[in-house]
């Protein structure tokens, strides 16, 4: 068994490629060095025009064509196919592939229209991506481990091998979706790096020298070659954020209850003191709150018990598009309210980071936002607090799947050891959730302080900050995660934003820069302009508990104000 | 210490006495024998016609006069706070008393009215009593234990002592509330019987022989007199719902996050895998909605982590009052549908509840509702693992906290043994939530599946079951909790609607009954007609998660159906 893993690894792989059609298989993979950047012309090499056309367009656009009969579902699942499976050779970024499927799918929403003359949903014909932790009927799910192959999740024999559902691909279907791939995972998916032995590493296709990020990394890298208009990614620390980020995506973590994770695969299932969250990554805001509109028009609190029933609240939307002037009267125009956070006080960001602050801090006053200092209680106790819930289980989940095949963990995971050790007991675990209540009721009451020093009359509407110290991690080097850790302990609302892109002329080194303690020496080090230059930079927009449309309508706020930040994502 | 527990308690016991007024000392309490029944005419004797008209009128209807100046916030308070120490001469329902700083509240209240001619909020002037968990400045908190006095949750010099208070509190006073007493609960919180060594055992008003529940026993007993007009309690297993059905009140179990805990003290804090819940009892659903409205008014939320933003829903009563017919035209009247359980597979009502549900079920389809047998998964299942969660910690807790002092565990909570044993670990914990989880998915799609059975359109709107095998029970009899915890498992909201009273020339033995087990057979064997003669007789209304203003308005309307349910209550 010590080196069959290797095999078993090797196996799958091969019969996940062999399942590219022929035609669409590349001669040469170019390297780092000949092909930094394989987004954009460098992809649409191998494209025809038509498809090019189709696969950039946003999902909002694309279901405008495709619930009117203007776009068949079968031509645009056949581009996006196409796409994915040159992305796919180029960064390593899917798990699953299933075509075929998704073509015959979209058939039938072609004979459906064909005969109603209407669509079967909102989403009609619309490819959506899937993260490797939903299950699909007719497909597996490893999430990235060896010893899931073949299994459901890691059991044999229960039936439910290639048979079950999760429950949001069953809404998906019903809203008119076509699913026809699962994306890359880092083994464990406690890694904002993604790698396992199965696909090896995902890079990150606007620069590959560096990670496209994790847990989320192939939906990341696969959207961000315009693979796919839209996909689903998980975060427990940031892993809808970090690849979105990292990708140059929009991307929501929503708050836990918002969103049905009924039926998904997990790591650590059970431990329910920070919850893990489904969200979507997409090449516009539109596109994000299509796909959350559109399943909460599902009712999902009827299908997944961890989902609260509040449906979409265009009211929140309403009063940032009030306050904005983008719809009402002059009298209900206003201002918005930020807190910039530009160092949490833990780890510094570095040069291209700061430089994305400034840039949206200038778009915001220049406008006549206020934007406040943020001042919040200690990042590094929240930051603390929120690794011990993961370290509950000693590692034993993470290892029994490890041990399923023997394969060793990959490096990105040092967090649990090379072996399982002693669990939390229930009186550390409840003393935990404690600590996790008070710190969230402080934060909550720093928040709402912040309602005298606005001038608005109202708590600061979001926070401004970094969502990881550098604009991505490069392999083995992710040292800080406090950036988006943070969201996940307060369970706030956090939408990813991209703002420009690395400039080595410009985000040059800062010879100045002190270091505070170790690790932010390892995070300043790790960055370097000329191995960086023309990665995306973006930051992350952070708002309270369940104010996902009012995030989102800040989001594609900030992304309007200037042709810079318009045109930053892919 | 091992005797000095005893004397601790009596001291306390003497101090919140000497604190009635000495002019409310009755002279003699008579023995069960003598008065089996203190409520109603019994209690009146002791009170002034003026305090009567005011102690028997409902919070609502108390609200409508003081927030119009009718009544003065004085008057009101001091007529109950009469009542309140008389109530608690007769059955112990009181832990800590501060009727003066009541009256002087109140004063404050009515002299803002004086000036401003407008009240401070929608409950004021109205008298509210609070379980012994929430915390009031100047007041200490001993949730039972002896080891607790003097201290802060059991810690001394934490600077906290009788100097915070807890968010519920802070909101009532901003919308009105006068508070001035805390009642009495079983040390541990962890029983359906209210008893510990401070206050010794509290009696059922209507019945002295038997309990008034727990472990909001204090409220049930303290509000069945009159002697508050609404009261908050707490729920893990049923404390809220058990000392409602058992005193002839209303009173609801919202589901999580719908109502802030925050700042209260609880028992094994921190265990998150069945929360406790607060919420009110009351002599009328209206008292229950206005309290629940009014403190959403507060936007908990902003204060609370664990609360959701989830504004009271009117929408969800219209439905409700359009199908009734009671608003809307005739085209929106239409049939509710019921599931009956009249046994949850494990143990069988008494006589008294099996005539209870008889006369719901015969009224709803009386009125041409629908009402179909309810037949869901496994409640043996569901009650197993929801005790699992309340052992996690192997009693360390509470065994720590009688360990202050030394006090033996009141016999109700042999759960915990007589020392702390080993607790459950991570991985087992995690176990346990995810079968919680698979739980409620599965009783969720069967209910969802009751849809093709009600000839509605829908769902069945709510379940009508008992709240106890028995009317309410006997000294140290409470054998059997299924019937509420299923709720928390679930996480279920809950009404208790008083039904009917015990006559035991008609609630008679069955003897045919055939036990289907031991605890089944201790169950019925605990009712007796002639102990049992004049209980209230209650049942409970189950609905979805996060259904509370729909659970009230059918409750309501279930109440209002015919001159018996009408005059159950109190």
């Amino acid at each position: 068994m010590a080196t069959d893993w290797k095999q078993r690894a090797q196996a799958k792989r091969d019969s996940v490629n062999a399942l590219i059609p022929k035609e669409h298989l590349l001669e040469k993979i170019p390297s780092v060095e000949e092909q930094r950047d394989v987004t954009g012309k460098y992809i649409q090499q191998f494209l025809t025009d038509r498809e090019i056309e189709i696969t950039e367009t946003t999902a909002d656009d694309i279901v405008k064509r495709t619930v009117r009969g203007i776009w068949s579902a079968v031509e645009v699942t056949k581009a996006f196919c196409h796409r994915a499976a040159i992305a796919h050779q180029l960064v390593n970024c899917l798990h699953e592939i299933f075509f075929d499927a998704a073509i015959q799918d979209a058939q039938k929403l072609d004979d459906y229209f064909a005969e109603h003359k209407t669509p079967i949903g909102p989403l009609h014909g619309l490819p959506v991506s899937l993260k490797d932790q939903f299950h699909v009927k007719g497909v597996e799910t490893t999430m990235g481990y060896v010893g899931w192959i073949g299994t459901f999740q890691g059991k044999t024999g229960t039936g439910k091998e290639k048979f079950v559902e999760s429950e949001m691909v069953r809404e998906l279907r019903d809203l008119g979706a076509v699913l026809y791939c699962k994306t890359s995972v880092p083994h464990s998916l406690m890694s904002g790096e993604t790698a396992n032995a199965i696909i090896g590493y995902t890079t990150n296709p606007k620069n590959r020298n560096l990670s496209c990020g994790g847990s989320s990394g192939g939906e990341g890298a696969l959207i961000g070659l315009k693979g796919s208009p839209v996909g689903f990614g998980t975060d427990i620390g940031g892993s809808i954020r970090i690849p979105a980020a990292f990708c140059g995506l929009y991307g929501i973590r929503p708050s836990t209850g918002r969103m049905p994770y009924e039926g998904m695969a997990n790591s650590m299932d059970g431990q329910n003191s920070i919850l893990s969250v489904v969200g979507p990554l997409a090449t516009s805001v539109a596109s994000l709150r299509l796909l959350m509109k559109s399943l909460l028009s599902q009712e999902p609190w009827l299908h997944d018990p961890l989902v609260h029933e509040i449906p979409w609240r265009y009211e929140q939307q309403r009063k940032i598009l009030e306050l904005t002037g983008a719809i009402g009267d002059a009298s209900k125009v206003g201002k918005l309210a930020f807190g910039l956070l530009e160092h949490d006080g833990v780890v510094a960001p570095t040069p291209p980071i700061r430089r994305a602050l400034e840039i949206v801090k200038k778009s915001m006053v220049d406008l006549g936002h206020e934007v406040i200092e943020w001042k919040p209680p200690s990042h590094q106790r929240i930051v603390d607090v929120g690794f011990k819930t993961w370290a509950f289980d000693g590692g034993e989940d993470i290892h029994g799947a490890l041990g399923l095949s023997g394969e060793p963990p990959i490096p990105q995971i040092a967090l649990y050891g090379d072996k399982a050790i002693e669990q939390f007991k229930a009186s550390e675990i409840a003393a935990v959730n404690v600590t996790i209540r008070e710190l969230r009721k402080e934060y909550m009451e720093y928040w709402n302080s912040t309602k005298e020093l606005t001038g608005t009359g109202r708590p600061v509407d979001a926070v401004i900050c970094p969502a990881a110290p550098f604009p991505a991690a490069r392999p083995e080097k992710y040292h800080y995660y406090g950036y988006t850790t943070f969201v996940n302990l307060l369970d706030y609302t956090a939408v990813v934003v991209p703002v420009t892109t690395v400039d080595k002329e410009v985000d040059k080194l800062d010879e100045s820069f002190e270091p505070a303690s170790k690790i932010d020496k390892a995070c300043y080090e790790s960055y370097d302009p000329a191995v960086y230059d023309g990665a995306h930079v973006s930051l992350q927009l952070v708002g309270r508990r369940l104010e996902e449309e009012k995030m989102l309508a800040i989001a594609e706020y900030i992304s309007s104000t200037s042709r810079e930040l318009n045109s930053a994502a892919v």
